[in-house]
Order: structure tokens, then C-alpha cells, then sequence
């Protein structure tokens, strides 16, 4: 948990600066768009301290009743693929068509190396000082559960303070887009013009996910393969069986740099809210997302629960150590700390 | 669950056939290298019905105390990267050279199409008739957890089989990678060569996590690309921090097809392990992982325990009604059904 919180220089700064203040001061803040406040929400819902999970908690139930109107976004590609100036190029172009928007990162990705993308504070500079804008660098987190809770959270909050389009963007091709996929209405994948090797890497869940494919950087010297991968894109999706939402994938060029295509992208967008709108999808798949998410943050307390069983913490250690020395299996001493937690009832 | 069972063909037929034998039967043909039982006991594994699972955990506890000699490697690599023809070749070429081998696969991948590898049984074909191997096509499965817990107990009968060498293939690169390097030795990463794009959509975990870098389909055409590939990966593998193993991770050019340097992969392998079982290394991931695993097991099991629990079956319909309906969060229903299963104690 500490690593968590160190990895959120927000938290720590506010942790520093301030005891908190009454959750009436961040509802009003956020209903009334201010982004600081909104911001200072958000580093709330990403702490891991239990002190701070119960005002988390009031705020998103007061934030609730007027978070239902917003598109959400889902923006995924894999690193390089010019995901950030996508984002900016698209976002602003939505900003002058009358939206007002958020931009949030998920990304749980490298256990190793751990990762952070929006986390450098020099992209998105005009998105992120536009005043009918907010850019939320990207929480750290240890779990996907842990970091999901708080995407989901946060969304619920931007669309309380009247953000009506949101996009998330995520690293690229794994877990986290299937957690991403659960969150937002709409999914769009980037991906670069190359010779066949487009898909390289791209598991086919995530094609199989995607509503619109932009084939970015489809400027004038990768024009040729742009269009070749285009073509060959439309062709597989024809083999993939239709989706739920009835909506017919859109393979499209553009390119984030130049802005070549962006107004379509965004008409695409448009659309497809359009159409999933009207034959309800829209609707029953939010209801379904819903129950996706019960079951998310009650597997997410159950865990933290079980391991600050008394019991458990105190028979852990030696059944670990036979696991360790071979002597158990692993199944076997889970089921021997299971027993210690749930008694008779496992 | 039934889903699950239905996607496995052998066990459908386990259960057409006959009843389970007793324990003795299933251990006494695995320590003899019989491959019908083994592949019988891995089905039972496999099998989500509590009525086998009672039994898979007898037959994995007789299987232990035999399981520890094995080489443990990954196989990872992007759709279309010939991970199933350099399997059969190194695992060939591995059987000259004295192995016996076992090859099992992980692939919880997609969640909307359901995912196999291996699941063609006309791949592999020299390898899976040669008497020295073991090939087991994919068990489909709705959960990672699953599928992760049936290939490590899977792991456990091979070695106890006698299997020295076992080949663990995964396709590409998500969260099934994090859960297959948890449990080998030796992580071995196959990509195409391609003019800068050999990363597209490869996490930055996952290239961290390789020991060995394959450049496959380095052949006469492709050979120039091959080594420029080669040359990048090594400078770029030279900017990562040192691994935990004290092995400098190699970059190698093969072909699966022709058999192109795939004796200096095998060659390179057999080096690692020499070096992590010399400096220790070896000995204390396995205990690392053993841990890893308990908590694992753990927690797939606690899911299953809640979601049956009475109350919480009771409970559950009427509070995720409120929460499609945004009458209540997903957090807030989350705590009350905890509350039901745990009582006071959360």
C-alpha cells in the first residue's frame, strides 16, 4: 500500500498540505466543474488508507444520481502508436464541436517495471490547459482491481461535474483492456501502418473489442500501407461474428500529428452512439457493466478481508513454509487457510 | 462451469466412458510414464466439478514429493510468430539430446471468442507421436485462475511422469504471460523480424521478463531485418535493470522451419540453467513462486466460498437490481453483501 500511495505524488502532496475537508465541500466543488476540487476527489478514491475509503465512498454516492450522461471512451493502442496526440488532436477537435471532456489513464501494465503513461506532464499541453478540459495523469497501482475501482470512481465523478465525453486510454493489449472494455461505451483501437504486421502482438479479444480501428499515422510516406492495412482490416472483421451492439466496426486513417482524418474519427464516434442509442444497447450493456463491477469490487474486499483474518495472518506463515519446502501443495494449504477463516462453512 | 467442461472435449468423453478410478491407479500409471493415464489425470484436473476435485487434489499430493527436477521454460510470442513449428523443432531436437518432453499450453485469452492453442491436432504432429514427448492441446477456460491452477498441478504430474523438460506455450502477451512466468524457470520470448516494429504491442513486462529472445523466421529473405532486429534487441535489453537471476538475457536468430540455429537456442537454455542453478537463483524463484501460488489458490477459492454462501445468494439479485438501476453504487452493494457472508467480522 505504501508503494501505491508513493507512486501518487498527488497523495502525498495533499496527505502533506491539508487534513480533508467534508464531503459536501467536494460534491458542490465537483457539481460545480471545479477541477481542482474534482482532482482532489479523485486522489481521495485512488488512496489505499481506510480513513480515506469512507469519505471516497460519500462522494461517489452523492456524485451517483447525475452521472448517467456521458459518452465513455475507451482510447487503446500499443506504445508508440501515437495514442497522446491522438487523444489531444481529437480532443480538441471535440472541444470545438461542444463537448466538454475528460481524459483518464488506466494502466496496471508492467508488475516489473510498474508503468505510467500520462504520467509525462508535457503531453497533452493544450488539452490539458483548455479550460473545457481535464487531464488526469495516470494512477499507479499494485492490482488491476485496485486501479480499475478507481477508474470506474473517477469516471462517475467527471460526469458529475458535467464532463459529457471521457476518454480512457489505455497501454495497449491486455488484462487492462478487458477491465477498460467493461467501463466505457465505446472502444477504439489505433494501429500503425505496417506490412501486415499490424495485428502482431494485438490479441484477438482486443480486435474482436474494438467498435472503431484508426489506422494512425497514415500520413503521406505511409499512405500506401495505411491504406493496405485498412483494407485488410475491413477484411477481417468481416470474419469475426457480428457484435452485440449490432454495430458494423469502422476501420478508418488518420493521423494524430496532422489532424488528417480526425474530424471523420470523431463523426464515427458520433454515430455509433447514435445507432447503440437507439437500438438500446446503449442501455442494457451499461446494466451489464454494472453487474460486471459488483462483482469486480466485491472480489476486490473479499481478498482484503480474508488476509487480515487474525487466523489466517497467524496460521499463514507455517503453511507457507511447508508450501515452500515442498512438503504441501499449494491447493492444500489454501484449503487449510480457508478452514481458518471460513470455519466449518468451507 | 459447464461451459468450461464443454469446451474440453476429453472430458466430456472421461465421463461418457467410465467413473473415475481410484487414486492409486491414476499416480501409479503417471510414475510409470504412462501418457493415457496422465492425460487422463490432467482431465480430472481440469474438470470445474467439485465431485473431481476432491480426487485431482488426492492425485496431486501423491504426485509432489516427485516433482521438483523438471526445466521449467516459457514459450511466449505474438499471434503468427511460428511459436508451434519451433516447438516441434527444438523440442526434437531437445529429445536427440537425451529430454524428455512435455508440452502444455495457457490461453485464457479471449474472453468474448474463447481461445485455443494447440487445439489443433494436426500441429505438432512429429512431436506429438515421438515416444520421449507429451504434447496436451489447450483446456479452454473461463477464468485465468483456472486455467493457471490446472497448468501448474498439470506441471506437477508431468514432472512426476518423468518429464525433465516442460514447454509451457502462451499466446503473446497479457496477463497470461504474468501468470506462466510465475510458475517456469526460463522465460523464452519469440518475435518476427520487422523493421522497428518487432515491439509492437509487446509490453515493456514482458520483454523485461525474457531470458532468451528468439528472432524467428530469420531465413535467407528475411536475415538482414533478422540481425537488425537482433542488434536493436540487444541495445535495448542493455537499458533494462540487470535481472533478479544474474543472467544477461541472450538475442538469438533461428527458424523454426528449417531448423536454423535452434541447437544454439537449446545450447542457450541449457546455459541459463546451469548458471541460475550455480548461483542460486534456481532454488529460491521456486520457493518465491510457491508462495505466489498459495495466494493464488487462495484466492479462487474464497470467490467460489462467497458466491455460494447462502445469505449472499439470497441477498445478491436484489442488490444488484439496485445497482443497474444507479440507485446504489457498485461499492456500496459490494460492502452489504460482504456483510452478509462475513457478518460483523468486515
Amino acid at each position: 500500500m505504501s508503494k501505491s500511495n508513493s507512486l501518487n505524488p498527488n497523495l502525498n502532496k495533499l496527505q502533506k498540505k491539508a487534513s480533508f475537508k467534508a464531503v459536501e465541500y467536494y460534491v458542490q466543488g465537483i457539481r460545480e466543474g471545479n477541477r481542482i476540487v474534482l482532482s482532489q476527489a479523485i486522489t481521495i478514491i485512488e488512496s489505499q488508507h481506510t480513513a480515506h475509503q469512507a469519505l471516497a465512498q460519500e462522494i461517489i454516492e452523492a456524485c451517483l444520481p447525475h452521472s448517467k450522461t456521458a459518452k465513455r471512451i475507451a482510447i487503446t493502442g500499443a506504445p508508440g502508436v501515437g495514442k497522446s496526440t491522438f487523444i489531444e488532436t481529437i480532443g480538441l477537435h471535440a472541444i470545438q464541436a461542444g463537448s466538454k471532456l475528460a481524459v483518464l489513464a488506466i494502466d496496471p501494465s508492467s508488475q516489473i517495471s510498474g508503468g505510467s503513461i500520462l504520467g509525462d506532464k508535457t503531453r497533452m499541453q493544450s488539452l490539458s490547459s483548455h479550460a473545457k478540459a481535464f487531464v488526469r495523469p495516470s494512477s499507479a497501482g499494485e492490482t488491476l482491481g485496485g486501479v480499475a475501482k478507481a477508474t470506474r470512481a473517477s469516471i462517475i465523478l467527471c460526469e458529475a461535474a458535467g464532463y459529457d465525453t471521457i476518454l480512457i486510454e489505455t497501454v495497449g493489449v491486455g488484462q487492462s483492456e478487458i477491465a477498460v472494455h467493461a467501463m466505457v461505451d465505446c472502444f477504439v483501437l489505433l494501429l500503425m501502418p505496417g506490412g501486415g504486421d499490424e495485428l502482431q502482438g494485438i490479441k484477438r479479444g482486443i480486435v474482436e473489442m474494438a467498435d472503431i480501428v484508426c489506422i494512425n499515422k497514415a500520413d503521406s510516406h505511409q499512405k500506401v500501407q495505411a491504406e493496405t492495412a485498412q483494407k485488410d482490416f475491413r477484411n477481417a472483421l468481416h470474419l469475426f461474428p457480428p457484435k452485440l451492439n449490432n454495430w458494423t466496426p469502422q476501420v478508418l486513417l488518420c493521423a494524430g500529428l496532422t489532424g488528417l482524418g480526425i474530424p471523420a474519427v470523431w463523426a464515427t464516434i458520433n454515430q455509433f452512439f447514435e445507432v447503440v442509442y437507439q437500438n438500446g444497447w446503449l442501455e442494457k450493456n451499461r446494466k451489464d457493466q454494472a453487474r460486471h463491477w459488483l462483482k469486480e469490487h466485491l472480489e476486490y474486499r473479499l481478498k482484503a478481508w480474508f488476509y487480515q483474518h487474525p487466523e489466517v495472518q497467524r496460521a499463514f506463515g507455517t503453511l507457507e513454509q511447508q508450501v515452500i519446502a515442498g512438503k504441501i501443495s499449494s491447493f492444500h494449504a489454501a484449503e487449510q487457510l480457508l478452514k481458518k477463516a471460513l470455519k466449518d462453512a468451507v
